[in-house]
């Protein structure tokens, strides 16, 4: 059997295990080594460190502490690996862990991390997905069933120190344009709840001050809720530090593209099995400042699509420049209000949006004033016809289910 | 035989033909009827009408006058359909037609039109696409072919006077708050070269003056772009009018997602055969505001791809917040510099991202402070292995073929 | 615009026309040559020479001269093409005539012609199958409708001197084992109704009398109706004479794995747009003996199916011994079950296997005694919902409408 | 977690374990029972019971006991299910287990087993293939990586007695034409190494002197040997006996259509977590004899092949009357001598298409005399470029490693 070489005991806090950390930075020691070449197992904790639990009360989502966020295996160094090689990463498969054989997905309440759509969805819900071999359904959401496209939200190598001094001096520049905002325009790093892997002492508490947080995807990858980054695929990532310094978390049943509700995909914990190889002076080679990835042959086929196009005009009325944001949250609106035709509330089509096999295009960015994005909802996850015809939808839910909310204290 | 609507004689001047227009308004008379259920041909002019040659000069394409664009045919009535209704369009069939059996994709200078990444191509570029039956290659763009994924990119109705007026106030409030820019933030209304199809006489003047131009997407649809459209695709519209008044035109041989060369897909004359159906009170019935559609079962099956990622800092190493813009120019300015590795020069790079089956994913949107865009471009469209490898990338070109350049006078 | 080197007149018999015709054989002379990189056009009669009508009698297709056909069009040479060579085609696109914007399917009387299922369907019967750009449907058969995958159902070379003897002996041969059988085990040069190309004279009714017959695939490809040749596929020919001589013709619409109804598919008469290449001495390079090809990334996407199975006991109970053949033919009538409970007629049932794009596999062939053939039935080609339920199958139609039929005198 | 209902202990021998058998008899006792609409786990022997080792000798294969096959985890019995209901059954994942990590391909000695090629490939041989998470590579067969579309080989429920009888009469009328065939034209009971579940005594050796072998797919499925009926698709089976009585193993990691080697697959043992359900005599409202399924959205994605033909002119030169299975074996013998252009040996060709996902497709059997069918070679299985070009074939392999043989002694 293929060796495990970081595993997690969810019934016990990430933070007494030293594979595991929660911010980035070049200190954090390489404790597991493998040769490239090398294939293995990684076991992971969802990206709340087991927040939130499989109930129908949606307090614990309300009331998630962000600070922890996102709890990641790792780092693995690879032997050999050195600045400007591109670390070639290929997922062999992974899996839900067999004492969480479900995942959730969260709105989070404005006040608390919030979503792509959180002006009109401000308060916490839930949703519970019990996972049935590769599909999953939710009794929150009816009707609904989706094979899933498991992949690490969040997968990246630790920055060297002129790399999370330019995240850092950078990401400040942003808050400084507007200190007080709620929530903030970026995270700046924060010591509460940080795990440093297996730092201890001083050098834990310097470097958890400097430390990046794992929020926002950056040149090294990391956070980046790419759903594709699924089993067979293979990812090249640029490497900054000796050994690359590779870890991974925060896996995703399924995901629509965008990860609207933030909280956003179905979220669990699992394992991964991966590979890795490296290419000597790959970045310069291949130009490469970003990871590149070739996606899986091995994913679900939801060929029957039913499109919705939003434009750059807001929920006011506002004309906006070019603006694909604006352009994709009106697509999302448009699909929300045709979803509710067919009985689902607000919450549940907001749901389907941020965790079916949904895609989202940049249909059109160059039209002036108007940027044109496209919401690809499939029409396979539905158990009922959602295609419009000349009769009108037919109201399949009596809004009798919902998802459980928790309105703000 | 299927009958031709509308036909367009591609050696005369747009402005002789009564069923073409190039600007949006709900006087412009409907002469075409047809009823619901009833299938037929329309043939359009390219976008330009005619004013980029099949040469290797690209002065065409530094001074082609935009004020024209777009000319489409229609608009076509039919009959019954009312405000309020779902305009059902199915596009059965659609190509090239003999007297141009080729296509162009140019880069705009800065200061004519512009493009996704003007700033980094500023002057006038253009490439000549042949069609070989359902493919296309370009003698300036050596080592691709693709095969036709062939769109109208504009097809819209009518609006009614208050859409209109709508359109024209929001767009004039956001041109409010930068006059002077160039290029401007958005085209207000402009008799230069106004078509208002069979409108005559005073009546032309009035309706030329406040007619919206076509250049954005907007509710009806328009402008969108978006390279999904293609035959055996079905849309379903909003009617403002009675009748519904269906324009379209902007024939695209192929397109990649955001049509980033602005001139942006490989632009075509050509023909449509469509089938028109009505959905009795359908906006109201289906929550529609902008056009939904069901894409179609025949397209080139382009499953290999080689994915680039691209987040919201800029390229001076500015951050911005979540802003899917800036992450996607990053991802395309990626491909461009891994696409140069192999020989291809810059423009060419531009112009492959513009013109081929390329998808661009909106893939996280709330991770903040960093957007993150994914940019999908398929590896079967290269005579040549594109992927990277151990040893690095072969230079397949040497640079002796590139796309003719008119530097701005 | 590409050449048309062999234009049809449909008003005219295929036999005033000296670049058609319906036998192989070496002599038949080349009149029309192209260099190796060219591309061009090429117009076919349906296979029958316009035999069937667009009408709801069948007594055309109970009395069709099976002698006449195929019609083809060529020979064409391809210089410098020489025996041993591989002759790389590429069909380029392919397409109906204005003049003939339909096409017909037919079950042939067991007394002429036959088809997979004749003891079951004795009698002449067919369908009329309309074109509405790259789809069709059926005034005889509702309910359904595809996109085409136009296809030439025939495209071979000429055979040398050689081939041509080693064909007539094994399938003379064949025929002496049981004589009197009808239908014959293989249809032996046979003089009536031959076309010769532009052959006359002495040596024409020498050349008729030793001519193979187009029915069966062989060698050269031919006859082959693989349903996967269409637009967009590439493929590889060995060449047995100097220049190739490359003829085509027998166009499908849409056609399933088996052609099982005989006339079988959707027969049409049409154009092919296509490019020719040479790779020398390719037949010993590659050791190809049969054509080999690469199909199109250009398809109909249906990934939607109901699966049946067959295994080779016959209709009476009977055991073959791993006979694909017998499994197939129980996949067929199985179908043919499934669909009569909805409605269709058992004529019209198997009309659609033979028309529609279904999928034969040949599962399983080493299971002793044995074989199993899968036949897959693409779900979207329905309006209907036409999975299994708990509630049982709804019958959509009530047999009021059915495929002509003309029993035999 | 979801409940294991059946596991199985491969350290011991299959003989041992009452859940377990390899008859199909009606009188096997049904020890475990569900509800329908539960879902549950069942561990599977590979088919062979163990008796294949990871190693480099084939003596095993040579050696094989065919009459221990297959060993089938089962019957399990679903409450209320009766004959003539359709029992639906829903795979909804599958995969290996810890303790065998690998599978295993055999060619079978000509005179204990055999295989659609046996005459061309006498003498036994064997390949290793190891599973690195979703995919497969063997150290025997360079060059070729499969993503694994695994599937149950063998997948039925207990016959009722009349099925029973008539299964055994048809089958041994078959022998009866020729009884001292080798290898012999049907399977019949045997009691040699049958395995008759819980049954005990007298009653025991009553049943296995009738009980039918395992070996051919029949009208309850069996051992159908079907690549797609992989994770996420549906089946409908027929019922004969109150409780269905479902039973499956002879689980493969990946296969081509025909598995052609017979032993035939990727062989492995491993787990099956499935859920079931029962539409109230479906067989009847659905006219379903022989099983059908809708097969899965999740499965490798290979869109890139190279086609082979074969037709019903066999290895001698003589003409069979529409033989499918003839046309397949040209086919594949045509596919193997291309493969050992680019070096592979004719065993390793052979072995990848019994093992990759290679189609087998009934392209013409309508055509007198010759059947044509088609082999579809998925071209992304190889490291190497397989195409024809004009350069000719690079020999990749100097035939220095190949599948271990072992002579029949």
């Amino acid at each position: 059997m293929t060796d495990t070489l970081i595993s997690v005991d969810l019934s016990e806090s990430p933070h007494t295990n030293e594979n595991v950390h929660n911010r980035w930075h070049p200190d954090i020691p390489i404790n597991v080594w493998v040769e490239p070449g090398d294939d293995f197992r990684i076991e992971t904790y969802d990206w709340t460190g087991g927040q939130i639990k499989n109930d129908d009360d949606a307090s614990d989502v309300r009331d998630v502490e962000l600070q922890q966020v996102h709890y990641l295996s790792g780092p693995i160094g690879v032997k050999g690996a050195q600045p400007g090689d591109l670390l070639v990463v290929e997922i062999l498969d992974i899996g839900a862990v067999e004492e969480m054989n479900w995942g959730f997905n969260g709105l989070f309440s404005k006040k608390n991390g919030g979503g792509f759509l959180t002006d009109h969805f401000p308060q916490a819900q839930k949703s519970i997905w019990d996972f049935d071999g590769m599909f999953t359904k939710s009794r929150h959401v009816p009707g609904v069933k989706y094979a899933g496209l498991i992949h690490p939200g969040l997968i990246g190598r630790l920055p060297d120190r002129a790399m999370l001094d330019m995240w850092n001096t950078r990401e400040s520049k942003l808050v400084a344009t507007n200190p007080n905002r709620v929530p903030p325009l970026a995270e700046l790093p924060n010591t509460q709840s940080a795990h440093m892997g297996a730092m201890k002492g001083d050098a834990r508490e310097k470097a958890a001050m400097e430390a990046a947080r794992t929020v926002p995807p950056r040149e090294h990858g990391g956070n980046c809720d790419i759903k594709d980054l699924s089993r067979g695929c293979k990812i090249y990532f640029p490497v900054y530090v000796d050994g690359a310094g590779l870890s991974m978390g925060d896996l995703h049943f399924s995901q629509g593209d965008g990860e609207i509700t933030f909280c956003g995909a179905i979220e669990m914990a699992g394992w991964l099995h991966i590979k890795v190889e490296v290419i000597k002076d790959g970045m310069a080679k291949y130009g490469v400042k970003n990871p590149i990835f070739k996606p899986s042959q091995i994913k679900p086929v939801y060929d029957d699509y039913l499109i919705f196009e939003g434009i750059s005009v807001d929920e006011t009325g506002a004309q906006h420049y070019l603006d694909v944001n604006v352009a994709y949250r009106q697509a999302c609106l448009n699909a929300i209000e045709y979803l509710k035709k067919f009985g689902y509330t607000g919450a549940q089509a907001y749901s389907i949006l941020g965790t079916a096999p949904i895609q989202g295009h940049i249909s059109g960015v160059v039209d002036i004033p108007n940027a044109c994005a496209t919401l690809w909802l499939p029409n396979d996850i539905f158990e009922w016809d959602m295609m419009p015809n000349a009769n009108g939808p037919t109201k399949y839910l009596d809004g009798s289910v919902d998802m459980p909310m928790a309105p703000d204290l």
